[in-house]
């Protein structure tokens, strides 16, 4: 897998301001895969004081954004599962996605979410359409 | 359905950062039920320019966990699918939760996420479990 | 809803030997929705004793193809998640089927799978990719 | 992983009819892992002439249930998302379960249905919970 996070994809994602605002960062982007990391702080936290679903989740999805556009065609997120197996309340969560499908117009892809300690906090599988469009269309 | 959403359960989701952070706001809160709302700007937009996947999870995970926390007894999320129809870019953006099921330590949720012309823009299905502790406990 | 189970639509889903197989009938097909009932019996259930996961499933995922398939052009499932809330062992089920989404290229369809008690045994969400060719030109 | 599919574990599910009625076939049970087997056949066939959704998903939960029931304590689905990449309408499927997560009362298993050319057909991602009973008690 190389690392292209310094490249224009990298770039490209760079533009992401929920992803950026929310402390997710990119780690590396490769042909169907990519990794995205987040320390969890004070400010991703829910009610009961642990990690919000809506923050693991944009993590994963983060990752498998950048997987599945990789190939340099927009491709968009249609459904998504995830499993929670672990709540977390601090550290550094990486997302890894890779490719399990991705032939044709429909794409699927798997992301685990890791903790410090490389235990499986959740599992992401997300489905995604690619549209004719190249992202470098919309630069 | 009552509004609670002045109440203590209210106030016990104020507690949630992650959701303030991301400007997601308690609508209200009843039996099994709740709403949440978020007003779509420029900090929830992905790379290609449309609201984050993770953004309009956040929201609807805020609306679901209102909603699986109204009896006061603490119940956390295990699974959830969510499936996206339409790509929105700005606007007020409201999810509202219902109990599908949840009579047992299993229950579920479903989420709809509705923009303001009422078009459907996510359905979210989540999966919660009740643990022995109350949220009064927890404050 | 028009009750279209006896015209060519009706005709063409009787071609399903594996409903066929399973006793899975059609109750009624209209424009993005159907219903499909099972009557549960001995060769219905698991190894513990409760109809099989996997015969719920093929119910309502009968009900889910005659609604997708409801306009005549050829859609197929590429994702769908399904929730449990009640064990049964015996008795008529009916499985409901809607369409949640269906302009695009992309459907979406809510399945719920009742007993005769009117309680819901499971929920079923599934999408859809509708492809160029009709079903009559499958015929 | 040993193959326990002629011990009493294979003997209990043995018992579960709508599999046998089916043509799904016990290939090995381990701990926390199992395989099950269908040769496609005309019974398998959905209106179209593909294998029924159906079909797939009940092989899938099959080898789901015996990984999940593995450790001899009662374990039943609660919710199952299934992605669909290839139709298939002949040919000898394999469905390969392993758990991601095992430890406390909810149970997560990812299954992967492939064909005779090792081609990933579809992805099974199940949730279970464990009940207090053990398997030996309903025999």
């Amino acid at each position: 897998m190389d690392d292209y996070s310094r490249d224009e994809l990298g770039e490209f994602f760079k533009r992401d301001l929920f992803a950026a605002k929310n402390g997710i960062e990119i780690v590396k982007i490769g042909p169907g895969r990519a990794e995205a990391r987040m320390n969890v702080t004070g400010e991703h936290l829910n009610a009961v004081g642990t990690a919000h679903g809506g923050a693991l989740f944009s993590l994963a999805d983060f990752a498998f954004a950048m997987a599945a556009n990789s190939g340099g065609q927009v491709t968009v997120a249609i459904n998504v599962s995830i499993s929670y197996f672990k709540a977390v309340s601090s550290g550094i969560l990486t997302a890894s996605a890779r490719e399990v499908s991705g032939g044709g117009r429909i794409a699927s892809y798997t992301v685990e979410i890791r903790d410090e300690a490389d235990d499986l906090v959740a599992l992401f599988q997300g489905m995604a359409y690619r549209k004719r469009e190249m992202l470098k269309d919309l630069i």
